[in-house]
């Protein structure tokens, strides 16, 4: 993710993350009015995984407790106090979040009379969430919005000091990959997401909850266009700089991202080989690749500005994947995104392609 | 305190704060050993507060682990879990500190087989210590080193924007300072540390532990040399550069800093005010300005390099400080600390002038 709130910012440029938590709103909510109902519960931990460092962050948190408030209202019950852990990777942006907390509690205090005195407690636990985070049955409630797609690493076998490059011109799966390609990335999201599984149910207490929300295909093909035309459209503007002599082909021959976008299936397989969770509900829905705000895409102007808002969005969060693997400068990454932006507007206004996203709620068995 | 860890970074120049660490550290190991004698811990809760972002922050950590393992190995107990809390204010560097965690759970990992999986949880709480910070009961065991010092706020009635400047050419309490500036330090020095004390004793188990080691005075008089010369040689570096020309004197007048060295007597009153701690014990111990490296500061170059190594020291802790008041740049911050090592170099060269340091043991009552 990029840092800070500059114009290529994470911050900046997470509308698609924004419209994705604002389909899942409901999902979560039945889950907190569940978990709410089911359990009395006096200090609630929650836990937000892969939480970036964008507005999105504490607006979630704010939405969290509100319906847990209006929950215990509607119960007459006491509102629990809040233990709220802030998980992402150790290089995430976590002085710019911490510095949006006290205008944060300030808002909560004036606004809501929460204060942070007895009521609200913010954590910030850093680490893969492909591990364990927490301490055993320390959590009730555990979301993760826009994450799980990312991978804890490229797949075995694609990594880019591989002696043989399985993916050439490619940098993720491709209607021409091999099937060892295909392979190799449903292998590490199975390890990756069975992982994450098993951490998580140690850490929530019998009859907590878990929302997922991250990005799939309904279809059973991992090379439909639904679930990897995005990366298709970035190879095909690298291929375009290796052609202008920018960048070197070996470079792109050796990049695979570690992203995945798997089926409904693949989800469950993993969930019940696992065993302690009970799937309440598995949701599928599109979302455009701007999030939505560019409408008439058959103008030369709403071509150009759809393509800038794809680029910006896919910008903000593989910049520095793309410069530390291609070792390129600030102008190299501006000109590849002007590239992927003109390719992305051109196809837009072609085919309107959805990314598909899963919204998964699940309850730890009693 | 100083981002990163570039050549003039609080993490580069911290070595006064890693001696009193030193001489801090069997009272330490003495209270934890007790903590672990008198309670069976299955899961415990540490903290500490003002951990900034040094190289020292994770060795009391690594340290703390090792003495409550031996502890637990001579009891015949099973080691706990460590769930370990670092605090500091918002806009502390977390991201450098957060960097350093990888390499910290490899080597846990490699030298003393304790698994992030199972074993020790590190997370961050961004906050004000002189407020409440975590969950009630939440901790076993709460250290803080070479913060408290500090107070929440510049004195009141001191403040930059104070219609009448009382403390004039001078930065903190001085010999001509007149009665009300030392009220206004030790009024805000006792709301403050009550502060911490209350909230704490909130966040502590009953038979939980606190070992506090800060800046102090054995002399009563707040404007005894070992209190405040410090500040008197700032101030007098500062006043050169107002004859340079390149401050206004009207903003050396207007600034004050929030720092506080209080004698045994005060720190004792506010703790029996409180009533829910015990004081184990409070010692006073000397530490040299430049944490001891330099040992004869008569010749040319030994005065040179002891003004360099304390001008450093303080810098580190104080130039975004004097940034944010003076509005001053690089260059002047240069000049400045090259004017104050000199002063410094030549007033140790005739006077060994050193700070005291309490370091308090405090159990909270059953």
């Amino acid at each position: 993710m990029n840092k800070g709130n500059g114009d290529t910012s994470y911050a900046k440029n997470s509308t698609v993350q924004r419209e994705i938590i604002s389909f899942g709103k409901a999902i979560v909510e039945e889950a907190l009015l569940q978990l709410s109902v089911n359990n009395d519960i006096e200090s609630m931990g929650i836990a937000d995984l892969g939480c970036s460092s964008g507005p999105n962050t504490l607006s979630v948190i704010s939405e969290v407790m509100d319906v847990v408030r209006a929950a215990c209202g509607h119960l007459g019950r006491p509102v629990p106090e809040f233990r709220l852990f802030l998980n992402d990777l150790y290089s995430n942006d976590f002085n710019y979040l911490f510095m949006s907390l006290p205008p944060f509690y300030k808002r909560l205090k004036e606004e809501k009379g929460i204060g942070v005195a007895s009521h609200c407690f913010i954590s910030a636990v850093p680490g893969s969430f492909y591990a364990r985070l927490f301490p055993t049955n320390l959590l009730h409630f555990v979301y993760s919005f826009s994450s799980l797609h990312w991978l804890s690493q490229v797949p075995v076998g694609l990594e880019s000091h591989a002696l043989k490059h399985l993916n050439k011109g490619k940098v993720y799966i491709s209607k021409s990959s091999p099937q060892s390609v295909l392979d190799a990335y449903s292998s590490q999201f199975q390890a990756d997401f069975s992982a994450f599984i098993e951490s998580r149910s140690q850490e929530l207490v019998p009859g907590g909850r878990m929302v997922l929300s991250f990005l799939g295909r309904t279809s059973i093909d991992p090379a439909a266009d639904e679930g990897c035309y995005q990366w298709e459209l970035l190879a095909e503007a690298l291929m375009s700089l290796v052609k202008d002599g920018l960048i070197e082909e070996e470079k792109v021959d050796s990049f695979n991202t570690p992203y995945y976008a798997p089926s409904a299936e693949e989800i469950k397989a993993e969930i019940v080989k696992e065993g302690s969770f009970l799937i309440d509900r598995l949701e599928a829905f599109q979302v455009d690749w701007d999030g939505g705000a560019v409408t008439d895409t058959h103008t030369k102007q709403g071509k150009a500005l759809i393509g800038e808002r794809v680029a910006k969005t896919v910008r903000a969060v593989v910049e520095s994947m793309l410069e530390s693997h291609f070792q390129i400068g600030q102008h190299t990454i501006d000109v590849l995104f002007l590239k992927f932006a003109e390719i992305v507007g051109n196809y837009l206004s072609k085919t309107r392609t959805k990314y598909i996203n899963f919204v998964i709620s699940l309850v730890k068995k009693t």
